[in-house]
């Protein structure tokens, strides 16, 4: 297969997006000071969170209660990997100094081992180890090696590295298949992908295969959560684990033999991600395998139209297939964001642009309504459908809340999503020896540098207004630029330097020879809207349709249109009409309208139920983009929308 | 208003009707020797229960582990419960001995001062009362006495009576206003029902007063439950309970004040049973209201069209108005039955024969669902809708099952529906000074005692077939016979011994006065298969339709159809045909055919997204009782139909 497909710095790419720029903006701006806030308890009205104290404790420089969750340590390590995203982009400089000084901080936080953790070194420092299910000590370690190479890459500094490095060599040395070993796995799957960055970075074998080893003996009999459960006697962090079981966390049989996408959401992508990381970094063909059939499954029965995975409410979890209800699932934006992240493997390891549609699905539609246009509230929980009266606390309902919630304290979406954001780059623009490969049509300025080769990329992306992308390149010597064509492109044209270019697409890309010098691509894409059906095995969308434009999957809001959405019908040989978008919303994404009917009871009025005389009247309607909901108020939201037939 | 109405003596009723007859017969024949095994451990493969052993322990003639759950002794006094009521109806008489000798066993178990739970005397003697929130001691006692009082009515034998009594009494001092004693109230509701039972057979007032304290202090300012959580510092019993909160068990403010039904729904409908018996009681005006108030706000906003509630999966509890899912929802058997409590007592309050609207909408539908014909499987959760691939542990759906259940160790559910099984006619008959009452037509015979009136009743009810009742009355003297005439019931006719009659109904009743002598009343009810729609706001429901036939609620089965039912449409105005009921099914209650438009969208084949291109062909649909619904094996079931628009 030729080598895989490697990122661009993140230095130089320099996001331009009307969309997507306005959120990057974001994370500099305000994300990272607040976040910088709340991390030291400085944050009027929160309840403390007690991140930054915990390490001043475990450092022996205050006394004090250790405080927050077990895994809260990993709110700073997530804090110092947006950071050193947005240094790498030029921005949030002033946070340079506190960044160093907080990773003196932890530093001192280490004990003398490489061990890290402020939990067990404060709290329980004789059970080390003992409670891999829920304990979150390799997690909480994963994330301090994502953050120690993200900051080492952007400024070159070591020092949060070396620390990261001598916790890994632990981690190396205490997990293994010797007989002085412990032969467990982590609960929450992540020190995978930290080991093999730091593998990456560093070159060191043991942390590659320490990774490969998490994954291969995960699941393996005698299981060992089983019999540290057992050896426990039940839980000891999360009362509403009394009744978890293996699938929970993917530890029900090896992975390699796992067929379907299992258990806790956010788990599984961060397993898939390293499997495909590992995949590659061994070209091991059976991992490979593993991969495509756990990938297939999400994408072909397991994903929402929007690109949320982890139908379950309850414990954010994955359920079965084609159970997929739009009221009361989770489609944690993490869960997404991981799945951005396998789909980005999956593209890189198999040179597959097709994998890059999920990728973009995720990330134009749940990942992005993770966040609200200020940049200070976010959804964890993303349905299809809202009736905010029907959001109530402790019932089967109360993980879906009908407006974004302020961030405080516990947080995994959040800083994610700012990390995702700040990072956003390596999803666009990827190379290989012998190309550039252009992954989404987000504007922006690129520089790559192939072999001798260096190409400036200007990209203007109409996308989601016309359909057009206008990408200008300064090439210093020829080379390929493969260009994604997405499923929904339709009968796209592409136009070199004005010439229109028919080519063959191989693997979902668009492969083009450049020459030295100065080109321009114009390619444009069909993004008529479109209604979209599911599968007649997702039950819950029998009779009703999405509607899609291009990238995009619209909504209807209760604002633009009418309270009690489930009464409004569509037809679909009704004309669909571009508006123009909503001052108040972002990005220029035109609004569509279209007439609907909306149906009435005549013999209902108070009670609860009652005969049956219908009648029709004719609705406007207009959608917004679902990336876009909850900006303007509470209100009722719908994505499937119900069809006259 | 005059004195209540109250039951017959279940003594001189005779179950004789084709569909209630055979659940009747059951719970002698099955129920109760199958119970009789799990109280002793002796029924093979099943878990061992430990109840009777329990009591053993606590006795002092054995030694050992007490096992279980905290409520586990309940068990014992259910069956005791059931048991009785056989014994009333002259069935299951070979069981009084066994009964007997548990009941001395029970009163070894006893402690001197009247204390009686297995659980605290075994296990806690030192924290008996702390924890009235989950620990479930005075729901105990409350079983314990209705089994007492219901045993000795059967009998006449008092040793439980004595045994319940002497429980009673220390309750009636250990609660109270006074400083000395405890200002607190049950986390379950029940024990004022026993409390309020045994006030009636022996006349103590102290019983009232002591309910009327329990009802009356609950929720007050300063909340006990919120003082006792925080004294313990969280649960205790229950992880679940991990963030529990005061509404879940009605005690976030006094039930006086209370306007919606809250929480858990077997609490609050016990809760509301006990509050109307006091409200008759005491001729409590203010408690009347708020009687009133909770009820309308169930039946009005929070049911569903099965006479279901508790439409929250998690925590089996009430959520808000209009919140009716149909696939996730819980409607325990258990709290219907509640429903039909509060609804007899509602009617005797208030003389009003609607009530019993609703008790027979849960009676017929929801109560009935919970058993299989065999009478050896369960339903505790009574969802509309079930595509059986559905329901996956661990998840959001996990309380949901395909199938009926096996009875095996803690259950509420199964000894619920045998007691109200058993104790069928108490909710066909009742009288007053003035007159014999008639709410359901259920065939049977009975012998009512007003004043020096004696009369003898023969009902054949047919109002599931053809919506003929013929009731067959010999009067010792003249009377008046009041007859429940059903909201469903359209242009009814009434013969009075061949002759048509014409008489005012009031709150709900036909009145007709009878001489001495034998006579025959007929009465026609309309039955015709009926379309009903539900109020806009329960948006599950928008666009769909149920269909109804007297009280009975019909749903589609796929063992009668297809699969995938979400892809069927009914048409409005297609006839509806009656059909002989399958001979698998009991009852002889007619099927439903009517024709059907199944939609399937050609561009859609293994993919979980497309295009759309609807082609509809007609089906023919067949819909049976809810009530009988997986007596012919697992597959899909639906209620609410989309009706093509």
């Amino acid at each position: 297969m030729g080598k895989p497909l490697k990122q661009l710095n993140l230095k130089d790419i320099k996001i331009t997006d009307e969309l997507f720029g306005a959120y990057v903006g974001k994370v500099s701006e305000k994300i990272i000071p607040h976040q910088w806030k709340i991390l030291n308890d400085q944050l009027e009205g929160a309840e403390a969170t007690h991140c930054i104290e915990n390490f001043r404790i475990a450092a022996k420089e205050t006394q004090g209660e250790r405080k927050g969750v077990v895994f809260q340590d990993t709110d700073l390590y997530k804090w110092l990997e947006a950071v050193a995203y947005c240094l790498a982009s030029g921005k949030g400089k002033i946070y340079e100094d506190l960044a160093d000084q907080v990773i003196d901080l932890i530093g001192r936080a280490q004990e003398n081992d490489g061990y890290l953790n402020t939990y067990f070194t404060i709290n329980a420092p004789d059970k080390k180890w003992t409670n891999l299910v829920e304990g979150h000590e390799l997690y909480t370690s994963g994330h301090l090696m994502e953050a120690a190479v993200a900051y080492y890459e952007a400024t070159g500094k070591e020092k949060l590295l070396i620390i990261a490095k001598k916790n890994a060599d632990l981690i190396c040395q205490v997990f293994g298949k010797t007989e002085e070993q412990i032969h467990g796995y982590p609960g929450h799957q992540e020190v995978e992908l930290g080991l093999i960055k730091l593998y990456r970075i560093t070159g060191k074998e043991k942390y590659l295969e320490t990774a490969n080893y998490f994954i291969r003996e995960r699941g393996a009999k005698p299981n060992y959560f089983k019999r540290e459960i057992e050896t426990r006697g039940g839980y000891e962090f999360f009362p509403e684990f009394y009744d978890y079981d293996l699938e929970y966390s993917q530890a029900h049989k090896p992975p390699l033999q796992q067929t379907k996408a299992h258990g806790h959401a956010v788990r599984a992508m961060y397993m898939c991600t390293a499997m495909a990381d590992l995949a590659q970094e061994y070209n091991d063909e059976e991992m490979q395998k593993a991969c495509k059939k756990i990938w297939s499954n999400v994408v072909e029965k397991r994903m929402y139209i929007t690109g949320g995975i982890g139908s379950s409410g309850f414990r954010e979890r994955f359920t079965t297939d084609y159970d997929l209800p739009n009221r009361t699932n989770y489609s944690e934006t993490c869960a997404s964001i991981g799945l951005m992240m396998f789909g980005q493997r999956m593209a890189s390891l198999f040179k597959d642009a097709r994998y890059y549609d999920i990728v973009e699905k995720a990330l134009y539609n749940t990942v992005i309504a993770g966040i609200n246009i200020e940049g200070d509230r976010y959804f964890y929980v993303n349905p299809l459908e809202v009736i905010p009266e029907f959001c109530t606390e402790h019932t089967y309902m109360s993980h879906v809340k009908p407006v974004r919630q302020k961030w405080f304290s516990v947080a995994c979406c959040p800083p994610n999503v700012a990390r995702t954001l700040a990072s956003l780059g390596q999803y666009i623009y990827a190379q290989d020896e012998e190309a550039l490969y252009i992954h989404q049509f987000i504007s922006s300025e690129a520089k790559a540098y192939i072999g001798g080769c260096s190409i400036n990329i200007f990209m203007d992306s109409q996308l989601l207004q016309n359909g057009q992308v206008k990408i200008n390149v300064e090439m210093s010597e020829s080379k390929t630029i493969k260009i994604r064509i997405p499923s929904y492109a339709g009968k796209y044209k592409v136009l070199v330097d004005g010439e229109s270019r028919e080519d063959i697409v191989l693997n979902g890309y668009y492969s083009v020879e450049l020459t030295e010098g100065k080109h321009e691509l114009l390619i444009c894409f069909s993004v008529k809207p479109r209604w979209i059906g599911a599968n007649p095995r997702v039950q819950e969308d029998s009779g009703k349709v999405a509607l899609v434009r291009g990238p995009i999957v619209y909504c209807l809001e209760e604002i633009d249109n009418i309270k009690l959405l489930s009464t409004v019908f569509v037809d679909l040989t009704n004309e669909i009409y571009l508006e123009e978008s909503d001052k108040a919303l972002i990005g220029n994404v035109p609004a569509l309208t279209y007439k609907g009917i909306q149906i009435h009871n005549n013999k209902i009025t108070d009670q609860l139920y009652g005969d049956i005389e219908f009648t029709k009247k004719e609705i406007k309607l207009k959608a917004v983009p679902y990336c876009l909901w909850n900006n303007r108020g509470q209100g009722e939201m719908l994505v499937w929308q119900k069809v006259r037939i």
